[in-house]
């Protein structure tokens, strides 16, 4: 009944279709091991937060009692849909999951809760599911990427570009042909939305984007394997996203080093519990003052040098009024970073309003710099200049920080971190925690991937 | 735990949170039985089409088994949020929905959806599910007006306004507070997603487009209710759904005259089963036919006189390949329009490509007017100069198509056009259809919202 216009498979379908583990070089896959253990902290850490228990509440509430995805530390089960739903939702709660620094986009939020509930359904081996995920993380980081910094000032990448890694995600899965995944695209892709604009406010906004992508992928993937069909060329086409989001969309970008350059391995674990756009400042700042036995007393000034996505993002946040919109304050990271040598979730929930942390956040200042906004988002350097009350000026400087692939962190940090994660959200026992992060290492030799939890 | 930073509450959402039934007038009442029994024939007609029942099928693989609200037409029920996919992806298919010409804008589709099923899921009232619906209609109108003719260019604006639509609907119908309703609005805006690039090789989008905005405004609504904070001007705030979506947007339209402009009342019904720039036209066309005793054989050429809208969403398709993709060609529309007086369902799936059609479709063209331009989108005026075959020049013009308020539908003509979609859509049979119709135009006294088909 349905005439179809023949038209060019798009490289980056082609490529998401048929990725297979074996294709992944062996040192990206145990990066994407990697990222997968430290996103598994991240729903730990989140599942039972205020916005996410809102919308975990919303899912069990619209989907059925019982279903084959794990809707995880929750006791309960549902339907792919609405256990990707509450999983993508708790995945990016707090500020731990991963980043990818050339796109400003975070992968495992949208791509890993989508992933698992389908392959819980269908019953997808480990190493399924992990291609499946490689398959969502090139997909992903290249639609960022391709959509650019114009788009990201005003978009939040991980929801927009979120709805096409999923799709690539759960599309691998379902074994969607190349022209399938093509149309998965297009469905995705005119379900792409999320605006930064909640940030002014402090609102829950972020959850609802992973959420909203992650089963709007997941969705498109499923509707393609059905025969319905989606845009053509959703990315370039004259009313697709760059058109209609974008005033700077490379479409190089989009196929950059397919099945060569491996964009999964490029991303970068987060050490601080904040905004990225803090965290070279805060390596920076850490710098210096390790070089030059400065304590917090010692700080009558610090001037971070930023490349302008830094100021777009935190520069409405001048006094936060939420351990959230902390997060996304400069000044309240530095100032943490600087009392207590890092900024976790601890150290926000305690202290992010100690007289201590205000008085150093206040004398925190954001500039635009020229060499650090020409390297972004390709290099997050991190530059500052420390006024000291003894009249001295100094100046700190970190090319990688702390998680990044030339500062990674190794597995037993990675599970430190996931465990530590796992405490803070405290929906589940240390050892029960503890035993499922030993599991998810071996996620490759799974004949069939089963629920996360015991 | 969570702080709020004290804002004003935005007077579209004051207004949608405490509009009563008694508030409205009786016409306008009238009006919104006049649209929701018109809407009804439109599910009826989509909901067995091919590309809607890809979407109720993941609809239903998706929520539980059986659920408070129906899923209309096919024997089954399910959640709130997956009877409300299935069937506002049934209200778009046919092209026989409602539409509002300032915004451009069809609000049926995702109104009455999600409406009502929450209305079935709470047991509402009759006239609680119609106080919303306006609710609903009056909220989206405003929204699309706000984001004007720039976004219509890329954005479908059903689809992107419509999560504001469906979110004021559900909310109402929540009893949100004005508060809760401003923060539905920003989890709805937020979610605002729909790219017209799909109707470039005639893709299944823009059932998935209404599916998605009913679904993305009934959860937003829901979250609120649950205490799920959203951004507080998603509207004109620096990063918000007019910093990122129009060019020419306009803050002004967002509050215009509420409480005394009705704009549910200003929706138009739609005669010809084709996109609404099609009709002024193919109304004008006919004028001009009638007028002079011309047959189809006597035309040579006709020129369209029409606004820039016309030319960016019709302009694309130039040689229709599916039924679907034919009505949004202004030639394929003109000529059954002139062969068989109507251009209704019937004649598309039987004669879009029939030669005659196909002879006359190439003697159409497009061209921009000044004067229908300046007038769009207030109003849709229907302007063509017509070349004979024996060498007149004659031109015709409506000013106001039919099934604009100016020149609308009466019951009788409401409740045939209902039945025809029914028969149509072949989903139930005619008594089954008929006694539904006499139903759903008590709706006004109905102390609970039942199933619409016995």
């Amino acid at each position: 009944m349905k005439q179809e216009t023949a038209v060019a498979i798009h490289p980056l379908a082609q490529f998401a279709a048929q990725l297979q583990w074996s294709d992944v070089p062996e040192a990206v896959q145990r990066r994407t091991e990697d990222l997968w253990v430290d996103w598994f902290g991240s729903v730990l850490a989140g599942c039972k937060a205020r916005p996410v228990a809102s919308i975990t509440r919303f899912a069990l509430s619209q989907g059925p009692a019982q279903g084959p995805s794990e809707v995880i530390a929750h006791g309960a089960s549902s339907s792919p849909m609405m256990a990707a739903l509450a999983n993508a939702a708790a995945s990016h709660f707090a500020e731990q999951d991963d980043v990818h620094n050339g796109s400003v986009f975070h992968p495992a939020a949208v791509v890993f809760p989508p992933a698992l509930a389908v392959a819980q359904q269908i019953g997808a081996s480990g190493a399924e599911l992990m291609a499946a995920c490689v398959a969502g993380y090139e997909v992903g980081i290249r639609v960022g990427e391709f959509l650019g910094r114009s788009h990201y000032r005003i978009f939040h990448t991980t929801a927009t570009a979120g709805t096409l890694a999923a799709a690539a995600a759960v599309g691998r899965l379902l074994k969607l042909t190349p022209a399938q995944m093509q149309h998965a695209f297009g469905s995705a892709g005119t379900q792409s939305a999320g605006l930064w604009e909640f940030l002014r406010t402090a609102a829950d906004s972020k959850q609802l984007h992973t959420a909203h992508a992650a089963t709007a992928g997941l969705m498109a993937a499923h509707l393609a394997q059905d025969g319905f069909t989606g845009a053509q060329d959703i990315f370039t086409g004259p009313q697709g996203l760059a058109a209609g989001m974008s005033t700077d969309s490379n479409p190089a970008k989009l196929t950059d080093g397919l099945g060569t350059r491996w964009a999964t391995a490029e991303t970068s674990f987060k050490w601080h519990a904040s905004c990225r756009h803090t965290h070279p400042a805060a390596d920076a700042l850490q710098q210096v003052m390790r070089e030059h036995g400065l304590a917090p007393a010692d700080i009558a000034q610090v001037t971070c040098h930023v490349h302008q996505g830094a100021i777009d993002v935190l520069g409405p946040v001048v006094s936060p009024a939420t351990v959230h919109q902390s997060k996304f304050s400069m000044g309240t990271v530095l100032a943490l970073a600087a009392r207590f040598g890092h900024a976790g979730l601890t150290e926000f929930d305690a202290e992010y309003l100690a007289p201590d942390t205000v008085m150093l956040r206040e004398k925190v200042r954001m500039e635009l710099d020229a060499e650090v906004d020409a390297a972004y988002p390709q290099r997050w350097i991190g530059k500052v200049t420390v006024q000291t009350t003894d009249g001295r000026q100094l100046h700190g400087r970190v090319d990688e920080p702390k998680g990044d692939p030339g500062n990674t962190l190794s597995r037993d940090e990675i599970t430190a971190k996931a465990l530590r994660l796992a405490a803070y959200g405290g929906a589940v026992q240390a050892a029960q925690a503890e035993a499922a992060v030993q599991r998810l290492w071996q996620v490759q030799a799974w004949p069939r991937v089963e629920n996360l939890l015991a």
